[in-house]
């Protein structure tokens, strides 16, 4: 059987368990991810050796320190992956519940009722532990998943797709309803992104060349973002210490991850009282920044930022730092310069505050708060599958609901159209 | 400047508008829908003139008559379009409404509020009132649109996207948040299509062809319907005369359209009580019946189905029947044939209305009542941009509100994240 081919087999077979997983109850959809809980914990061991043969080639090709702790399915990871499918099972099941529900004039009653989206394809980089957290969520909603991991965890990822097979038939429902993608060829990943007839949705995770290569060669849908390049406006007469809690949290907390603060923008009033002390209590943690000429005369420690700085997702103890005479150039700086992530104002002012949540056009807009409340279950989704940044569908972070759509159920007692 | 420049000119001077347009209050929204009335009324005549440059160029082209009646912008076409714009005008703006809302444990007020989706691109086929049609619901729904209609009513699509131009600079707003691909050269599509970065949705409508191109070749998600394979099941034991109203209705009453029911389902029980009087009322009206065996064995008349007419859209007076043993036979039949458009069920059996509503797997199904009413007006969304077959974002008919997302907005009083 050629690639192609396989992939099509593939494909149909996930379309057809959709069927089944779809109409499940949350009983049963439950039991599922009891099941696989049972499995990680009794065949602990397996999954290590398959790991370690991961490791094995990770080492021989040269991976670096980062990316093979990345890779280790140490004990503190299975047990992290456990503990995040027994929250997935007490999640609301949001298949089923009505978003909407009327009588029409001439008597149908009219709801939108949730359900599942169907087969949804996730492609993922380095972390196996992927594979457990995206399939418990997809499942949770009542779809099919196909998993396509990178090649350097091939091993781990297959040998645990397995663990969520048996898992599904031992429960009575078809394997085939969690499948992965049984080859290192990268060439799988475009006969994948062509199924549009089996595939509904497709979530890539990782590095932004991935995400890019998936919206080129994808005719079906993709959810993704590609980076957070993510705003705090320190606003005229806002708090002198929540502004400094707050943008020191949004950088230093946690400075690798999307929803961490690349750039900080200071209205010029509060520029001389606020900017020295922020700036050395950054210098001391280590943070590097990068000023406009008015930063660099305010706190000449600052290296004077580049064109490029604006803009850009560091990912690290690095910041750009503008003074600006206004909310509005504030706000047409976030337009220019943001990836429509996550925006944060700090103020004390009701129609700034206003002004700023109405006419930023990001996912996630903050007031008085840290841009790493970005989150799933920091927001009160719990787990999550990624962050959209674009509109259609689900723009913000994407919990089960975001993985289900509605229909109409309309009923009648005989109703013609005149 | 080349064909491609000029489209990414006008793809970049919509996404620039579109953030006005966004902001916009329903006043000033409603304002600029008013003015195109008043325009489309002032300016019948020039409409006309406009229109019948199209409609000699059409018969030039030997377009047929229902192609010309299409085309053609009738005094009865223009009041429709008036009609249309007042309507919408009515309809309860969805942006800034509150889609869900709550209080996280540490205090943050959570809400995910309605906005446009930004900048929508409309392709479309023949009937110029579309370009008021569309506009105007992408308008209230505060988004910017590129219209590309088709080549054979340039004249008269230029000259109405015109008049909403007009009408949003009396009002004070960019006339770029409406805009017509100004030229009949087909490569515009194409390049439209690929302008990820500026439009944030296509729409197709018109035939399958059209639809199929834009699927194929757009990078920017695409909402759409291919076709109408719409089911009518009568079950063992539904009453004979709704039974017999209901597929009337859905086959007759407007045999043309995506919801009109193309295939009927029928139970053997009922069958040889059923069938012979609604074949009768079929064959009178001039409705031509393919059937299985058995539908030819009850009702000799009806000529014997082909494999082919199973999962056929006829968009005509022409009906496949067939018999089915059990509800999971016809439920079977609809999963494999039907486009996920519209199915129903006439029955009187709780159990198999519960069942049929729950397993199939169409965006609009219905108990007891006819498929025409899979449109937006009759399902009390307003107006409808277009009915999708596809889960993500939208199922079935797309009103105003389908013409949004949500965004998340957090108000605080200085929380970090721990």
């Amino acid at each position: 059987m050629t690639l192609e081919n396989s992939i099509i087999v593939l494909a149909k077979a996930a379309r057809q368990s959709a069927r089944k997983i779809a109409v499940c109850s949350t009983t049963k959809k439950n039991e599922v991810l009891e099941a696989i809980v049972e499995k990680l914990a009794s065949q602990k061991t397996k999954i290590q050796a398959e790991n370690q043969k991961d490791l094995d080639y990770g080492r021989e090709k040269g991976l670096s320190n980062a990316m093979i702790d990345r890779l280790t399915l140490s004990d503190k990871v299975i047990n992290s992956m456990i503990q995040g499918l027994k929250e997935v099972a007490l999640l609301p099941d949001p298949v089923g519940s009505v978003k909407d529900s009327y009588v029409r004039p001439n008597g149908l009653k009219v709801s939108r009722v949730r359900i599942p989206l169907g087969v949804i394809g996730i492609i993922y980089e380095s972390r196996p532990n992927v594979t457990i957290d995206a399939a418990a969520l997809c499942l949770k909603a009542g779809n099919s998943i196909i998993l396509r991991g990178g090649s350097e965890a091939y091993h781990s990822n297959m040998f645990l797709s397995s663990l969520i097979h048996e898992a599904l038939e031992d429960c009575g429902l078809p394997g085939n309803a969690v499948q992965y993608v049984p080859t290192r060829d990268r060439a799988a990943i475009n006969v994948m992104l062509a199924q549009e007839e089996y595939i509904d949705l497709i979530i890539p995770r990782g590095g932004e060349g991935l995400i890019r290569f998936v919206v080129q060669h994808s005719t079906i849908p993709v959810l993704k973002h590609y980076k957070g390049v993510c705003h705090v406006y320190v606003d005229e007469g806002a708090d002198l210490s929540m502004s400094e809690n707050i943008c020191f949290n949004a950088k230093v907390q946690r400075p690798g991850v999307c929803n961490a603060m690349e750039t900080m923008l200071v209205h010029k009033a509060i520029a001389p009282t606020f900017l020295p002390a922020m700036a050395r209590h950054f210098l001391d943690s280590g943070v590097e920044l990068r000023g406009c000429p008015k930063t660099c005369e305010i706190f000449p420690k600052a290296k004077p930022a580049t064109d490029d700085d604006w803009g850009t997702e560091f990912l690290d103890m690095i910041l750009a730092v503008k003074v600006v005479d206004t909310i509005d150039e504030a706000i047409a700086h976030i337009d220019q310069y943001s990836s429509n992530h996550t925006e944060a104002i700090v103020t004390n002012d009701y129609s700034r505050s206003m002004k700023f949540v109405h006419e930023v056009d990001s996912s996630v807009v903050l007031v008085n708060a840290s841009t790493r409340f970005n989150d799933g279950g920091q927001l009160g989704l719990g787990a999550e599958i990624g962050i959209s940044t674009s509109k259609l569908h689900a723009f913000g972070p994407m919990g089960a609901e975001e993985l289900t759509g509605t229909k109409f159920i309309v009923l009648g007692d005989g109703q013609i159209r005149e």
